[in-house]
């Protein structure tokens, strides 16, 4: 047998060639692999399936996140993909592998994270298992949401002429893992260190506890906006453009003055001597909502206050570009984050 | 903060302490923890959700389980669980964590079992997550299903005077992990050694190669026969047994000598001087049926060629007994595996 390193294909490549000569069976099964969510028919209703792994060491490290926020999180994800096909979450189920440093009181701390997601957004936690672990704790959660046939927004609907639009602002919890990794290596064997965090709560607070968009959702909905495509942005604006441009075989043009970034983005990127605009395109996991809507549509879209506009969508040929500041155009390329790099 | 052992609690009163103060909000939850599967109204339609963690180190060792079984029974439990509630299994979510020592072509071979039992039981990979893992294998999978509201049958349905059914034999499988670790402990530092597995291929089949029994439910319905209640028999006859008791609020008796047990399972047991009737009650991992029908079924149940019957629901106060051929009673006591003991 030959032997092929994962990380020469990465995450999206392991996955495509797993699954490209899958043929699906079912009538049942409208959509499987390749969208924020599975899309199932069951009676006419429209039945939305996702599923989140989060690994420590991997993606997640318990020397500064409290396992009540890990657990708030973790279901946050899962949601995020659900709003990103438009549809209403309704019920979990959570899997959890448990190393033997853990107790019953820390897993009671990491529900009671998971039972706020779930109080907040109404969903309900309906099944699961539970087994020990050899190393870490691991969370594998999968979220059912409910949405009507004319209610999903796929990531394949985008035409050109189309705008595109971001919810909230990019690069914040990007921003927020800096600080806190800075934190923990500055504090790193000394006992009363006292972190820094004064002034960048909402950096924290992006990278740690991230609320799913519901609120955009529901804007949407209330001025009669319907997206023609819908994603989430886990991976960065610039992997989840691409993903938009190559499922709606489309190009696109975002402009960087257009691109939301927080204050707070912006002085912790001026501090660390990094790239504000390279951390807002490409830092991730900011669970903000990345869509597209019909041109005729503009003035709806101006009006709305959990969203702007940031570029357009345009024929196939001619790419996919951020205009700089100056004008020039610079070809947009997926840098997000691989979890096959970073182990 | 106090620190509880999770292993004082055990899987099972782990759950309960976790969910036990959450009150489902959603009208499509009908039922959360505490069956098989979870049961969520769609639009009428039933549809059925379970999912399972398998851990490396945990629930399989490499050392003797090939990659692509692995991926065959990853799915197979799964839809085990949706048999059990009498539900038909649909769609699969697949994820996985690796670390570095798997390359891509150990993935495929995972997946090419996997895409067998899909094949197999017509089921459809509709999605997932695949992530670089710090140590070892993790394999969770979640599976949809659907039924009517007819034909569910939950754990809690047994009545006094119901007959007490279950489908192929016991023990098997948990005697082929017995002859696995045989050899493998006779193998160890040996460069050319060859195990001895002649004769005994069905228990290595029952422990690597579990198939849920579809046949079951299929044989069921061409009799006629619904059952009252139902479960998979996965942590061993006697817990399995037990919470069918407690849900339905019922006792029972199962008679020592209707226990089935393969030729292979017996001649094993004797090998390895282990108690056989022990083993075939405790042994966990068979993936059979058990069932209770009604009294007056008798005769349709006595035709069934892919399950016999064990015993009959008692009146609670009678406890839950099996009748040793000497006709003592010994009290039914749960010995199944617990994840947390053997960490």
């Amino acid at each position: 047998m030959s032997e092929t390193e994962i990380s020469t294909l990465g995450e999206f490549g392991l996955i495509e060639s797993l699954t490209r000569d899958f043929k699906v069976k079912n009538a049942s099964t409208l959509r499987g692999v390749g969208d924020d969510c599975a899309v199932l028919n069951y009676d006419g209703k429209r039945v939305l399936v996702t599923t989140d792994l989060l690994l420590e060491g991997i993606h997640f490290d318990l020397t500064y996140t409290p396992l009540k926020h890990l657990g708030y999180k973790a279901v946050a994800v899962n949601l995020s993909d659900i709003y990103a096909m438009n549809g209403t979450p309704r019920q979990i189920t959570v899997s959890l592998g448990i190393s033997k440093r853990f107790t019953v009181e820390h897993i009671n701390e990491l529900y009671s994270g998971i039972y706020a997601a779930c109080e907040k957004y109404g969903v309900d936690l309906v099944g699961g298992d539970t087994s020990a672990s050899v190393t870490g704790l691991l969370i594998s959660i999968t979220c059912i949401g409910e949405a009507t046939e004319e209610e999903i927004v796929y990531r394949s609907g985008a035409h050109d002429t189309d705008l595109i639009c971001v919810s909230g602002d990019l690069g914040t919890a990007y921003m927020g893992l800096q600080l806190l990794e800075r934190e923990r290596v500055a504090g790193a064997g000394q006992k009363d260190f006292q972190p820094d965090f004064a002034g960048r709560e909402y950096l924290l607070e992006r990278q740690l506890k991230p609320e799913p968009r519901a609120d955009v959702i529901a804007e949407l909905r209330e001025l009669g906006i319907k997206p023609t495509a819908m994603m989430d942005v886990s991976d960065g604006l610039s992997s989840e453009l691409l993903h938009i441009c190559k499922e709606s075989g489309v190009g696109c043009r975002v402009y960087e003055d257009r691109i939301p970034i927080d204050y707070q983005t912006a002085v912790m990127a001026e501090e660390l001597n990094m790239n504000l605009v390279t951390a807002a395109m490409n830092g991730g996991e900011d669970y903000e909502l990345l869509f597209t809507v019909p041109l005729p549509q503009h003035e709806k879209v101006e009006q709305m206050k959990t969203a702007r506009l940031i570029g357009r969508i345009t024929k196939p040929e001619l790419g996919a570009y951020m205009v700089a500041r100056d004008d020039t155009e610079l070809e947009i390329r997926a840098q997000g984050w691989n979890a096959f790099d970073n182990a």
